[in-house]
C-alpha cells in the first residue's frame, strides 16, 4: 500500500469553533508533522520528533511572537492514523479566532484547507476502508436511534463489505468455471456443470436479492418509516398530524450534516421513527393546480409504508366506502399497511360511548385495521400509535443482520441481481459461455461499485462531497 | 499540593455533539482511566495500563454487547493534566446518539455529568491555576479580535498574576515593617521609618491604579468601544446607526457560550470593536414614559466613551447649539470624546458642495471634532470612521502590557486602591500602626479575590457557574 498516494497536506477544523470548550483541527499528509512543529512549540523534543500516538503541550505563536494559544497536539504516524497519512490533532480553546489564526498558520506553513470529506476520501484511497465503509461514517455521525446506529457500525466495521466479498468470491468460481470452459471452448467441451452452476447461482441471486430487500427496512431505520396520511378534503389529516406530532415532534431535523433531506414532520414511538406526510385532500377536480397536487399525493401514496386513510366519520357511509375503495385501489397490500381512521368521533357521540368501538376493531382479525379517532382532541390515538409499532415489528433487528440503508447500494444490488438473473436464463437457454460471462462480469462490476474497487472519480466526489469539513 | 482533593469523577463533552466530524467527551477524577476502561476496550494493553500522554485506539460496546463506537483515548495522568487529575479525552463520531450513549455508559461505570466550569474549577483548586487564569480561559474562549485574545492570552499565561505576585509581595514587607512595630508597640519604639513605609506605599498604590484604569481600555478590547447616539429627536440618529452597521455587522454576537451581554449592533473598524449605542431622542417632556427613557439615554451617555452628537442641519442654528450645550454639560470632556455630527446635509446641499466643509473641520485643531454628513446616504461617514478609530489609539497594546477586562478584578482593584490610601492617610496623620494594619490587610484581602487566595465558595460558584459545560 502507497501511504503517500497524496503530495499536499489538508487542513480542517474536525469540530465546529466557538460552540464548547475546545476545537480540534485535523491535519493530515506528508508534511503534517513538519506543518505543525513550524506553529507549536513544545518544551522539550519538537513535534517532528515525536513518539507516534503520544501528545505533546505546546505554545502556538504567531509571526509577531504574540501567542496566540496554549494547545495538545496528537502525533499520528502513518499508516496507523485515520487516513493512514502522518496525522496530527491539534486540540485548541474553542475560540473561532484561535481556531482561524491557527488555520492561517498552518497554512501559511504550507498545509492546504481540505475539501468536504477529503480525510475519509484519503482513508478510502489509502485503503484504511472500502467505500460502504467510508459511506458508513456519514450515517454513524447522523444516526439517531440505537437501530440506526446499529446499521451503520455493522457497516462501519465491514460486515457489509465482508458479505459482499463473499458474494464476490463465489461469483468468480462460477466466473471461472465459466471461463475455463471459454478456453477450451473451441474444442466444444462443456466442462462446468451447469447444473452445479445453477445451483451456486440460485445460492448467490438468492443472497444478494435478501440484502436488496432489507433497504425498505433499512431507509425506515435510517431515514423514518414513511406514513402517507391520506383523505378527502376537510376529513382532518392535518389536525391528526398536528396531534399526532404534538410533543413528541423527532430532533432529528436538529441534527446537521446529514445528507437526508430534512425530516420535517416526525416522531419517535418506542425506539422507531415515523416520518408524517401530509398529502393534499383527493378528489375528483378540473384545477390543474389542484390536479398537479394529487398526483404528488398518489406518488406519497405509493412510497409510503403505512397508509393511514381518514374519513370524516360525520358524511354518510356511501361517500367513505367510494374514498376507501378509492384508497385501496392505490395501494399495493404486500407491502403497504392500510390504517382506516373514522375520525370527528367527538362530533357524532359526543358522550364517548363510542370507546367500546375500537375493542371492537383490535379484536377483528381483518387485515385493514379501522379505529375510531378524534384527531381534534386526541382520542385513539394510543391506540393509532400501537398500530403503527405493530406495523414495523420486523425493525426490531439481530445484532448483526446486514441492512442496506443506501440507495447506491440499493440499486448497484438490483443491478448485480438482474445480471445475475440474466445469467440464469442463458444458462437455462443453453447459450455459449462467452455471453454468460459478459453478464457475470456486468454483475461484478455493479458489486465493485458498492465497496468502490470499482468507483470512477464522479461518483467519489458525490459521495465525500456530501460529508461535512473535517471529516 | 494534594491532586486527589475530589473524590468523583466527572464527564462532560468537551465539544458540541452533533457537528463536525468528532466529538470529544472529558472524563477526569481518581477513577477516570478505570471508568474508561471499563467501556472502551483496546486490542493489547487496556486503558488503565496504558502511558501518559498516549492515544490508544478502541471499541466501546454497550451492555448487549452491540458496538456503539471505534473511539480514540488520550490518557492523561495527574499532575499532569488540565485538572491535574487523572484524565481522559474519548474522540468519537460527533453523532449526538452516541455521544449520549457513551456519556450514559460512562455515568453508569460511576461518573457524575460535570457541572458548568467544574473541570477549570477542579484545576483551579488543584492548583494548575490562579483563579484570574481561570477566568481567562472564558475570555480565551470568547475572544473574537487579536486585541482581546492577547489580553486574555497574557492573563491565561499568569502576566497579571505575576504583576499581582509582585504587588502582595510588597505590600507583606510594609505590613511585616508595620508588625513589627506592633510587636514592640507597648515599649513605644518607632521601628519602621514611616518615609519608607509612605514611597514603598506610594509605588503600590501607583501600580494598582494603574492597572484599575486600564479596565476602560480593557473593556473596550472586551466588549467593544461604547459609543453612544444621542440627539433630538428626529436628528437621523437610527438613520445613522443603520448606516453605519450596514454590511460591517459585526459577527460577535453569533459566538455562543460567552458571558457578556449580547452585543446587538457592533462593528469592527481597524482591528476595533465598536458598539453602538442608540438612545432615546432628548427632550423636555411631560410624559412619564419617555422620561424613563430619557433617563436611559443620560445613562449610557454617561457610560460611553464616545458620544455621537447628531444634529439637524435644517433646523435652526440656536436650537442645535441649545441641544449641544445640553450634551456638553452631562459628559466627562477627560474620560468621553465628543463628535458633533451635522446629519441631513444632502437636504441642504443637495449638490454636495459641502465636502470642502469637513476638510475645515478636520484641519481645526479643536476638541471637540465636527463633521458634516448625511446618515441617510453614506456621506462623511467614512471621516467618521476614521474619528473613531483616532480616539481609541491608546487601543494598541504593547504585547505584554497587562490590562484588566474583569469587572471583578476592576471592583477589587479599586478596593484595594481605597484600602491602601486609608493607610497612607493614617500614616500622615501619625495614627498606631494597628490601625494601620488592619487596612493594610484589608487591601491585601482584596487583592487576593483576584487570584483566588481568598475566594468564597460562592464566589466561585459565580465565576465557574458562567462557563459551559465541559470547560
Amino acid at each position: 500500500m502507497d501511504y503517500s498516494s497524496f503530495e499536499d497536506t489538508i487542513v480542517a477544523p474536525a469540530t465546529v469553533p466557538g460552540t464548547g470548550a475546545i476545537t480540534v483541527i485535523r491535519l493530515s499528509g506528508p508534511k503534517a508533522l513538519d506543518i505543525a512543529g513550524n506553529i507549536v512549540k513544545c518544551k522539550s523534543r519538537s513535534i517532528e520528533a515525536s513518539d507516534a500516538n503520544s501528545i505533546r503541550y505546546g505554545t502556538v505563536t504567531s509571526e509577531d511572537g504574540s501567542v496566540v494559544d496554549e494547545v495538545l497536539v496528537s502525533v499520528f504516524k502513518a499508516p496507523h492514523s485515520y487516513t493512514g497519512e502522518d496525522s496530527v490533532e491539534i486540540s485548541c480553546h474553542a475560540s473561532s479566532y484561535v481556531a482561524s489564526e491557527i488555520l492561517r498558520l498552518l497554512c501559511d506553513s504550507g498545509a492546504r484547507v481540505a475539501e468536504p470529506g477529503e480525510f475519509t476520501r484519503r482513508a478510502f484511497v489509502n485503503g484504511k476502508m472500502d467505500l460502504a465503509q467510508a459511506e458508513a461514517v456519514a450515517d454513524v455521525i447522523s444516526s439517531s436511534s440505537s437501530a440506526s446506529l446499529r446499521v451503520a457500525m455493522n457497516q462501519l466495521r465491514g460486515g457489509f463489505s465482508t458479505e459482499l466479498k463473499d458474494i464476490r468470491e463465489r461469483l468468480l468460481e462460477i466466473a471461472s468455471l465459466l471461463e475455463l470452459e471459454l478456453d477450451f471452448s473451441e474444442e466444444d467441451v462443456e466442462f462446468a456443470d451447469r447444473a452445479k452452476l445453477s445451483e451456486l447461482l440460485d445460492g448467490v441471486i438468492k443472497h444478494i436479492t435478501s440484502l436488496a430487500s432489507s433497504f425498505r427496512q433499512g431507509n425506515a431505520i435510517r431515514n423514518g418509516v414513511p406514513v402517507a396520511i391520506v383523505g378527502a378534503v376537510n376529513a382532518g389529516k392535518s389536525t391528526l398530524l398536528n396531534s399526532l406530532i404534538g410533543d413528541d415532534r423527532a430532533i432529528v431535523s436538529d441534527i446537521p450534516g446529514t445528507t437526508r433531506d430534512t425530516v420535517e414532520e416526525a416522531i419517535t414511538v418506542d425506539g422507531i421513527l415515523f416520518r408524517f406526510i401530509d398529502t393534499a385532500g383527493l378528489r375528483e377536480s378540473d384545477s390543474e393546480i389542484e390536479k398537479i397536487g394529487i398526483s404528488r399525493s398518489l406518488k406519497k401514496l405509493a412510497e409510503a409504508s403505512v397508509v393511514l386513510a381518514v374519513l370524516d366519520s360525520t358524511v354518510s357511509v356511501e361517500i367513505n366506502e367510494t374514498i376507501i375503495n378509492d384508497i385501496v385501489s392505490k395501494i399495493n397490500p404486500e407491502e403497504q399497511k392500510l390504517i382506516v381512521l373514522f375520525n370527528k368521533v367527538d362530533i357524532i357521540t359526543p358522550n364517548r360511548t363510542v370507546t367500546l368501538l375500537n375493542k371492537d376493531v383490535s379484536s377483528s382479525n381483518s387485515k385493514v385495521v379501522k379505529l375510531y379517532i378524534s384527531a381534534k382532541d386526541g382520542f385513539g390515538l394510543e391506540l393509532l400509535k400501537n398500530e403503527l409499532v405493530l406495523s414495523q415489528k420486523d425493525l426490531t433487528l439481530d445484532s448483526d443482520q446486514t441492512i442496506v440503508t443506501n440507495f447506491r447500494h440499493y440499486e448497484a444490488l438490483c443491478k448485480a441481481a438482474s445480471a445475475l438473473e440474466k445469467v440464469r436464463s442463458s444458462i437455462a437457454l443453453g447459450l455459449t459461455p462467452d455471453l454468460l460471462a459478459e453478464d457475470l462480469r456486468d454483475a461484478l462490476t455493479h458489486l465493485g461499485t458498492i465497496t468502490g474497487e470499482v468507483a470512477p472519480d464522479e461518483v467519489l466526489g458525490q459521495i465525500f462531497g456530501r460529508f461535512c469539513i473535517g471529516k
